[in-house]
């Protein structure tokens, strides 16, 4: 008896029909434990007592506790009385375990699941995300989404086990052929399929690439202005980061003296100022990456819109020394949440991606998304949603120049450009202040981004950059005019 | 008329009748340059006989001649003639851009797309890709496929502009808090939905974790025998690995002098060996960690399926310093062509991980696949889903045990065991050899393992890698047969 007095009273919570006793029992002994009820060191009852308190067998609760102390929540041998464990710390006390039981859902989560049903189909009542002058984003509401929706039920009532399993970790066999097609004849890009690396998009390329050469304190030549996404990859590496100007003919090419590891570029038409690299120009670039020894990164970033000229051929297309990584994605020109991009890597080079990929992330997104990508490409929608693309872009272009003519003569000038989905533009003022203006226009509701923002060196001219692609021509036309009103002002 | 008698002879492909006269001559000479028909230098017919020749307006001509000499193709001026540009090197010859053409398909795309189609569904006349014992896959033949294609379909049906834009760098933020909630009932984990970051799978995870801790030179302590994946995500970063032995409780501690810069295991069920770590040889663990000011990586690989015992709650909850990293993924209990995952750091870190994320792909895999699967864990089916394929595994897992027990006695002995889709096994004879058994069965069908290729050190016994999960009973059966038969031979 004496042995007892010690022994706690144990309250356990009741038992549903459907749990075994045993389980039932090890569940809520364990719960106690973590949960503090039980303190540790403190002596549980006598097993014959729990027995006929809860109405079970001694076997049970023998066997329960068995197994609680095979996972140390319990100890003690027949005979001496069996104790919560002594090496719990408190630490344990607010840990609690419940394996049994069907999730509860948060606050957060039951809103969720409360509007998810409700949501409303593309196009209808949604309203914009985006404001003029908003860069970097496509018209995502002119987007096929049924489209797609009918190809990615159709993948899916197809699938097979093979497509469960996944894809190489190169990506998936039929897409790398049809980015290589692709590229090959509207990039002049040379390459095999096998060359293609299938990505989550252009930051994936450049993680990948930086890490095949790029060590803490290495050089890495880089456009300036040019793309903060870019330069942030480079940084995060402990890259020392080499500005390259940029003129009218692109960027210049790096002195032998700067010795990079790395070459950074947008030859097909420079981020943020918009201009296209000249052959000659491309070619000197080629010659000098070729006497250093270097690679260079061609990131042809939005080249699937131009509004006037004709492509020059990817610098990919005219090295023939095995040194450029060349660099595009479909999250623009399809969708931003789609993740999905490609990397074309010189031939000598597919082993060591391979290698660095399966290690990082053995395959790139999801097979279905890839697959029903290729159906798009190879049943001709991506090449009418393009051209489809090209002429809504073209016409928003045209409302951007028309209103900077006929409104902003004198106050601001675009740059000479040919593609993409945004343009720089010249302060022509003196004193203006790009950011300042940035500012004054947010509360016009007008979104700009200063070019100065992008530049490792300040610019010698203050100047902007103007989305147009994301908002129908009216809402350009409200924000040239709100911009007219503010460049109007005197400089305060 | 002697300016004119060094001019070549110009015979250009046919317009098409779409084409304007101005694209189809910039277009055609661009061609003729680029694939070396006009050579570097040479000098192009006069801009009237060009214009009499095809019929075309002399504005025509000189409107493509300047467009080609602005992107660096041709040079001149008026009057002295117009030549192909002389720097214009060899190397430029062999390339092909013909941007206004349809994309022409490989060979291999057009098988591809030939038989996409006719596609059979899943499991009806698909073959099974695994033989017994494959190890890490799970029963994809049982994956409610037609399902996920309704849930697919139906949000695709709902898709908003946003949902198109994408989703933060953490992941799609009803997810997070699924996911946070689904281990925090079923896991014992402690978290918020911020600290929950959705990744492609454990390899991002642990990529993500190493980046933010290993420099090349750094000590890692790693379990050993354990998980090559891991091995060699710490392996590229340059780090050196420090094994550390498993015994009946786990893995041991590392000691204090090896001052390791992370610590990576397997707590749930330790890979490949299958055990759970005990309660006190976590918090024991989880003391020297504190001591050393060292954070723990825990992979919590496969914890959903355990056949016995009760699980312990995870190394995350245990934690009160913001040591442990937990990470665990969708890939092998769903289908691994998901490349959906989680890592749960400390509340701390958050900020840091979201900077580095951010970086290198910006965003995790398509949305509407995160959508998919929160709708999938949110209405119930994953928890279904779970249950039903625990019950299946523990049936093959019983065919294999009792097949062991039958026919392998003497020869094979199963380790103890909890969770997973694969256990350890010992050879018990003397003179084994797990490497060249392997060898042997590959000739009978029959896929193992040997266990010394997971280990850095040499193991003490031989053993194999027995997976149960991925094939029916049947073929488990027969592949214990062949492995009796084998194992009843002579070594030679």
């Amino acid at each position: 008896m004496a042995r007892r007095t010690d022994s706690i009273a144990l309250v356990l919570p009741t038992r549903a029909p459907e749990e075994t006793a045993g389980r039932w029992l090890t569940r809520t002994l364990r719960a106690e434990v973590l949960e503090g009820r039980l303190r540790t060191g403190s002596r549980l009852p006598a097993t014959r007592d729990l027995a006929a308190q809860y109405g079970l067998s001694r076997g049970t609760i023998v066997n329960a506790f068995e197994e609680l102390k095979a996972e140390g929540y319990l100890q003690g041998a027949v005979g001496s009385g069996t104790r919560v464990s002594a090496v719990l710390p408190d630490d344990l006390l607010a840990v609690r375990v419940s394996p049994g039981t069907a999730p509860r859902q948060s606050p957060v989560l039951r809103r969720y699941t409360a509007t998810a049903r409700r949501a409303r189909p593309l196009g209808t009542l949604d309203p914009l995300p985006a404001r003029a002058f908003r860069a970097n984003q496509p018209a995502l509401d002119l987007f096929p989404t049924s489209l797609w929706a009918q190809l990615s039920a159709r993948r899916w009532r197809r699938a097979s086990v093979a497509d469960l399993l996944g894809t190489p970790a190169l990506g998936f066999a039929p897409l790398r052929e049809a980015v290589a097609d692709y590229l090959r004849q509207s990039r002049g890009v040379r390459c095999q399929a096998e060359q293609v690396v299938i990505v989550s998009g252009v930051q994936e390329s450049l993680a990948l690439t930086a890490q095949l050469f790029v060590e803490p304190g290495d050089a890495v030549a880089f456009e300036d202005p040019g793309y903060l996404g870019a330069r942030r990859v480079f940084e995060t590496l402990g890259a020392r980061l080499c500005p390259l100007s940029v003129d009218a003919e692109g960027m210049r090419p790096p002195s032998r003296r700067l010795a990079p590891r790395l070459i950074y570029c947008t030859p097909a038409h420079q981020f943020p100022l918009g201009l296209a690299m000249s052959l000659p120009r491309r070619l000197a670039l080629l010659a000098r990456a070729r006497s250093l020894a270097c690679p260079i990164f061609e990131d042809d970033y939005d080249s699937e819109y131009r509004y006037s000229g004709r492509p020059l051929p990817a610098l990919q297309g005219l090295d023939q020394h095995g040194l450029v990584y060349f660099a595009g994605s479909f999250n623009k020109v399809l969708f931003p949440s789609l993740r999905l991009g490609y990397l074309v890597v010189p031939p000598d080079a597919v082993d060591r991606v391979h290698a660095l990929r399966s290690v990082a992330v053995r395959q790139p997104t999801s097979l279905v998304e890839q697959a029903v990508l290729t159906e798009f490409i190879v049943a001709g929608h991506f090449g009418r949603h393009l051209r489809r693309m090209r002429e809504t872009y073209a016409q928003r272009l045209g409302a951007l120049q028309e209103g900077v003519r006929r409104q902003l003569a004198g106050a601001l000038e675009l740059s000479p450009f040919e593609a993409g989905l945004q343009t720089a533009a010249w302060l022509l003022q003196p004193g203006s202040d790009a950011r300042r203006l940035v500012h004054q226009a947010a509360a016009r509701r007008v979104e700009l981004e200063a070019l100065d923002d992008y530049a490792l060196r300040p610019l010698e001219r203050q100047g902007l950059l103007l989305g147009f692609a994301a908002v129908p021509e009216a809402e350009t036309r409200r924000a040239v005019r709100e911009l007219a009103r503010l460049l109007e002002r005197e400089p305060d």
